[in-house]
């Protein structure tokens, strides 16, 4: 075990941005570098937001140098002149600023391949303080950068999430890994579950153990978000007794709960459900009506989807599920379309027209209005076709607006259909055992 | 005009809790904090976030007392020892905790009503740091309080969102109000653009002056986001000549990016169009190859789109193209389905079978796989059919990944089919002009 295997190596993130800081947006950033530095063995200190001052970025780079081995600063690497981190590090740093020639060549080449013009302020982008490594950006225009300041490494990070993460693990993670701050990461396993609530999971675990202790061995952490469970079993120690103990926890837990775990790679249902029929090989189409779309957008996210979706059906109107699923003008007055028999016929009709061996259908009363006493807000109906079979699911979506009832049946709807898809492999397994016998 | 109009009253929040810092749990808490405290017209300073100890806390309460004159502190008042909030301010303070009797009664009648026993642990909820004022939870059973230190108004509120909101707002804001830091929000004007990178933005300002600057008056701040920019001018001061450059500023800025807002409210393309086609009563449709379905998804998103919106079609495969669109197969064959002949019949057929005034066709390669030297991954066509017409766009989008180029095609779409609804309009003023002459 290394030096850094004994103390900690801490770490702080300064996040800037005024946006952030006046609650426009939603600083995701550091959370997410939180948990990377955090699998790689390294312990916070502290989470910082400020806007585009100077002055102020500079003295808290300092503070936050001293007390954390490691400070990864996002946002402010922007062309234009609120984006101050290039100037606040140089001055923490107590260097100028300089041009990076390579980086000019390469931002030059950045911009010929987007088929843009580069201006003049984007020149802003290849000045780091004397004596930075640079970072590429493999997304963006905005190089980042990597200095030490007293005895602290310093990494400063572009703002846009989708250029931060790649930059922070093909450039700041392996420095931390060469630098010696970095530890492999502990041994754990993951288990994605359906249909559990947090609280009944606690007493579920609890009859079996006290697992979910403080100090267990190893240690369980679950998050519940949108009726899914993420479940992480993480070994205390760097031991091969720890490493063994995780094996045998997983092994128990996989079979406590063998009815509800979907998934112990795949987080997102959509990426579950996707393998699961691109396996099978099994067609499938949706007739979507409160969801609009979502769950077929969710679905088509999937690389390689293609195999076993062909088309789809947003029916928003009741003409529009007549004309184009065939539910019977009759049943969708005398029931009204959030109803049981209407979601049996859209899935049936769905499933006909596109020739599809599995559909879903769905709607429901998204809100605000649209809402009765018998059929309140939240209330979604939905529909599934198995191979000529149709059951018909309620839910009563507690979420009082509309996007949240929204995402909460998108994602109800595809777990639903992996549920179908996983009953269907069980069926044929069962009946080519029967007619092996 | 008070004192506090002319030296802005300013904030900083403390998020308490390892969870946070962890990164295990996004932090919405600061945003909703900060959102609603710049509305009351104060300034942030700071948006900070800790771990559960104490010493550290009250180290962090004291520093950002001593600039902002008003301090949030948020999570840590739950009943377990790492509930650290408290103890951390009565130190910060310089005071003893003391228990509070009337708070004690109301903790038993809220267990009371709850139908739960209170165990010892809960009596750590009724200590408060003496001289501190207890504001009342309507939603749960840790209550807040208030307390100044040195200068600064500190107030200490539960974790969990919906315990955290009533209270700022049933007890924080009518305190700040009751003190004279609340002001009316400082006046200002939003727009959002498509179609502009930010760097060329930024030269476009120049062109028009020192826009800028950071002690420009009105301020100017700009944030991108998947090819939208949102710019917000602020007046600096609470004067009537501020106010009235703001006016001056944002007419000037109005014309002179005339060509790329799209809206002065709606920071969504999708909530923008829906306003837009809602206003006009004109029907749309949609028919997506690549988005597949992420579209109508976001269409949908919007209340009230029903008027508007009845059905839209998700056609993946060729085939679907062909049966549901009425795309020749010939077409299809001879062209591909990312082209410009293909999308222009998706459009014409999904408007022909849906009855509508407008349509939008999206076929591309959103990868990974699929893309040719001819037709690279990131390319995608748009058809944009009103009244009758079609036009055809294609965009060759920089992002690598599925997601992105997806997401990229959504907002263009939505972006097309506004920039079309928006023509319609001009054309029919034009020609009912016309018609007047």
């Amino acid at each position: 075990m290394t030096a850094a295997g004994l103390t900690p190596v801490t770490f702080s993130i300064l996040s800037l941005g005024d946006e952030l800081v006046h609650g426009r947006t939603v600083d995701t950033n550091s959370a997410w570098l939180a948990q990377e530095l955090v699998e790689m063995g390294l312990e916070p200190e502290e989470l910082c937001t400020l806007d585009d001052g100077e002055e102020r970025i500079a003295a808290t780079i300092l503070r936050l140098a001293k007390c954390a081995r490691v400070v990864l600063v996002t946002g402010g690497l922007g062309p234009t002149l609120d984006d101050a981190t290039r100037e606040a590090v140089a001055r923490a740093a107590g260097v100028p600023l300089v041009d990076d020639t390579s980086a000019l060549a390469w931002l030059h080449a950045r911009f010929e391949s987007m088929g843009r013009d580069m201006v003049d302020s984007n020149l802003r982008q290849i000045r780091f303080p004397e004596g930075a490594k640079v970072l590429e950006n493999p997304k963006g225009t905005a190089p980042g950068f990597h200095i030490r300041i007293g005895t602290a490494e310093v990494f400063a990070l572009p703002g846009p999430p989708r250029e931060m993460g790649p930059m922070f693990r093909d450039s700041v993670s392996p420095i931390l890994d060469r630098l010696g701050l970095a530890l492999a990461p502990l041994p754990r396993a993951r288990f994605y579950l359906h249909s559990h609530s947090e609280s009944v999971f606690a007493e579920d675990v609890a009859i079996a153990g006290d697992w979910m202790a403080r100090d267990a061995d190893p240690l369980l952490a679950v998050t519940a978000s949108h009726g899914i469970l993420s479940v992480q079993l993480t070994a205390r120690f760097r031991s091969e007794q720890s490493a063994e103990r995780l094996q045998v926890r997983a092994r128990a837990f996989r079979e406590l709960f063998a009815g509800s775990i979907y998934s112990e790679s795949e987080a997102s249902p959509a990426a579950a459900l996707g393998a699961e029929l691109i396996l099978q090989g099994a067609q499938v189409t949706l007739a979507e009506s409160c969801t609009g779309g979502g769950i077929a957008q969710a679905l088509t996210e999937v690389p390689g989807i293609s195999a076993v979706f062909q088309r789809s059906f947003v029916t928003y109107a009741d003409r529009a599920k007549h004309e184009e699923l065939d539910v019977s003008a009759a049943l969708l007055e005398e029931h009204g379309a959030v109803s049981e028999p209407v979601v049996v016929e859209m899935a049936r009709g769905a499933a006909e027209r596109a020739g599809a061996s599995l559909a879903l259908a769905v709607s429901g009363i998204a809100g605000p209005g649209g809402g009765s006493e018998e059929k309140p807000v939240g209330l979604v109906w939905f529909g599934v076709f198995v191979d000529g079979e149709v059951a018909a699911h309620s839910r009563r979506f507690p979420a009082s607006d509309r996007a949240q009832v929204r995402s909460w049946a998108v994602r109800t709807g595809l777990m639903l259909l992996l549920q179908a898809a996983h009953s269907r492999t069980s069926i044929t397994r069962k009946s080519a055992a029967s007619r092996h016998k």
